[in-house]
Parts: C-alpha cells; structure tokens; sequence
C-alpha cells in the first residue's frame, strides 16, 4: 500500500510542484516587465503568484535565482515573438535588419524590456537563448547568401551586439542625446559595415517595420 | 603654541596622509596589473603598500573603494601613454585608428589590463577619463576635418566603444575563436562604417603601430 500512495501521489506532487515553479516565475516576469523586479521584496512576489511564502524556497534559493530564470524566459519569449514577426521574410539580411531595428527600438517601445537587456550588458552575447542566437543565424544565412561580405562570425556578432547594447546604454543614461529615428542610423551604419553598398543599407531601413504582437 | 603647533604640524600631517593614500593606490594599481585585485586581501594591500593596516581606513571605506580609484587611474595612465605614441600623427583619423588597435591589442599585450577594461563594461564609455574622452576627441576631430562622414558623435562612440567591449570579451570568454590579426579586421570595419572607402580603411590599418612606452 506505501508503494500504491506513492506511485499515485508522486505524478500530483509533481504537478503541484510545477505549477508554483510556473506562478513564481510569471509573477517575476511581470514584475521585470513592470519594472519593479529590483524592489520587490520575496513576500510581494509569492503575494503575486498566490502562493505561500514557505514555497519559495523550495523552488529557488534566493530572489536573484528566480529572477535571473525569468529574466531568461522573457528574452527567449521576445526573441521569438521578433521571430515571427519577421518569419515571412526570405532575405536573410532583410530579416537581419527588421529584427536589429525592432530591437534598438525596445528602448522606446518596451523600455522595461530594454533595461533588462542593459543590465545584462555583454554577457547577453553568451546566452544560448535570446536574441544573440537567432543574430548568429540571420548573420550566417546572410553571409551564406552572400549578401554580407565579412568573413568572421563571432567578430560580427561581437560588434552588432557590442553596438546594439552601447546603443541601449546610451539612451538609457544620456535620454536627451538619442532618438528613435537613430536606430535607423546605427542599422544603416552596421549593414554596410557588414558589406552592403549605401543604397542597399538605406533601402533596408526605410522598409515598414511588422508588427510585433506583444 | 598650541596654534603654533598645529601650523607647522597640519602640512606634516598632510603629506604624510597623501603619502600613505598614493602608497595604497600604487599597491592596489600593481595588483590590478599582476590580475591579483580579485584576490587581495586588505592586509595584503597595506603589506604591499608598506603601511600600517589601520591606515587603511583613514583613506578608504573598502578594498572596492580602493579598487575603483586605482582602476580609473590606471585606465588614465595608459590613454596618456596612447595619447603620446600617436601624438606625432597630424591626421585625427588615422589617430583614431591607431589607438584604436593599440587598445584592442591589450587583449594579447596586457591581458590584466584588458580584464579591467572588461571588468567596467559599458560603463567605461560614461568615464571622465581614460579612453572615451580620448576616442570621442578623436571622433570629433576627424567628422570636422571631414575625414569621418558619421554625424552622430555619441552614437559613433557608442557603436565604436560597445565593438571594443564585445571583442576584448570575445577574446577573453572564447580565447580560441579570435587571434590578434582580427583587430586590424575589425578596425577596418569600424572605419568603413565611420565613413573611409576600403582602400583607405586598409591603408591605416597597415600602418606599422607606434612603440607604446608602457
């Protein structure tokens, strides 16, 4: 009979598990996207998922655990929401260019978003979900394609991405010296960095932008 | 008297406390050099600097205090020491591209020194000294002479700066994915994007490096 109670409860326990797991980090997601992931206290984060502030710990050890794991999940969500948005394109250095702009534009659009990319910095570049994956495969397929002449993948990534979050930064704390109408700029400048003619660059980032469905 | 004393005794006193304060920072900037910062303990420190530990906490409230003063110094020391081996060279952007691939090239040269710079991130590009306000008075010098067509400095900072960060990370998180013939590739790139035709771009990216007298 112990080995009948624990077959049948085992899978519900596990059940139960994975939805506080899942309350907890939705609850942290909202939380970064509101902006207030930094303040909250672990009281006002169980408060949120509606679940008991023991459960906690039997899931993270501290709030940065959860919270780097749902920063993490925000990303990949993102990633693939630009994905989409740009899925109908064939051009690889189109879908490039698309999904640069969308994502430069986060600061104007989604700025809690873009103070999550900020804060982490580089290290964004190593993640194996996100945005730095799927810049690897736009730039590969356009390099592939011929389309972007430059031969070195990571040194590209590197530079798109080490410019993107220069970019992020500096309108984070100097607001007054960017614009939206920028992100065009640093994509035309970028575009032909990676080896298309002036006209080209320009022709990508005049094209209307998708809709991104947040 | 007791006024005469302290007269004869306050500038004593002063130069003993600017004595003890530049002996700890000269201590703390070796072992920032060495890669041993991380490490240091604060009787470590106060041994290297050859002062009481006590005196520690006249100067600073932590071996970070500590550490982010030496840090900035350090970094200002070696844009002077870039600033005067390019110094001969009259035109602004073939400065610019020289101290760019001289400070790219820390990454083999001075490792310690490129783990530093790794270290600020981003950051570095809002410093009032070291190499932003170096790359921005270079930038700034080559858009007037016409020599760069860019017309956004903070952006061109940010772009130039973020490239900077993201390869000296590259190097230092994926050593076997970059070699130091890539900086001449990249500092190619960035001026291309800077507004100089290829053959240009190639041409100061030949030129034989200064000697920097480190």
């Amino acid at each position: 009979m112990r080995d009948g109670t624990s077959t049948s409860d085992g899978p519900r326990v596990d059940r139960r598990r994975a939805r506080t797991r899942a309350a907890l980090l939705a609850a942290a997601e909202r939380l970064i996207v509101d902006g207030s992931a930094a303040t909250a206290t672990i009281q006002q984060i169980t408060d949120a998922a509606d679940v008991g502030f023991g459960s906690f710990y039997n899931h993270f050890t501290s709030k940065e655990e959860l919270f780097q794991a749902a920063t993490a999940h925000v990303l990949e969500e993102w990633a693939r929401l630009i994905d989409a948005a740009v899925a109908d394109t064939d051009d690889p250095a189109t879908r490039f260019a698309l999904s640069f702009r969308i994502s430069a534009r986060l600061a104007w659009t989604h700025p809690a978003l873009a103070d999550v990319l900020n804060q982490f910095g580089l290290d964004l570049l190593d993640l194996e979900d996100g945005l730095a994956p799927r810049a690897t495969r736009d730039l590969a397929d356009a390099m592939a394609a011929g389309r972007f002449t430059v031969t070195h993948l990571p040194l590209a990534l590197s530079t798109v991405g080490g410019s993107l979050l220069g970019f992020l930064r500096l309108r984070s704390s100097h607001p007054d010296l960017v614009a939206v109408d920028d992100v065009e700029e640093l994509t035309g400048q970028l575009l032909r960095m990676l080896g298309l003619d002036a006209a080209e660059a320009e022709r990508l980032c005049a094209l209307p932008l998708p809709h991104v469905d947040a």
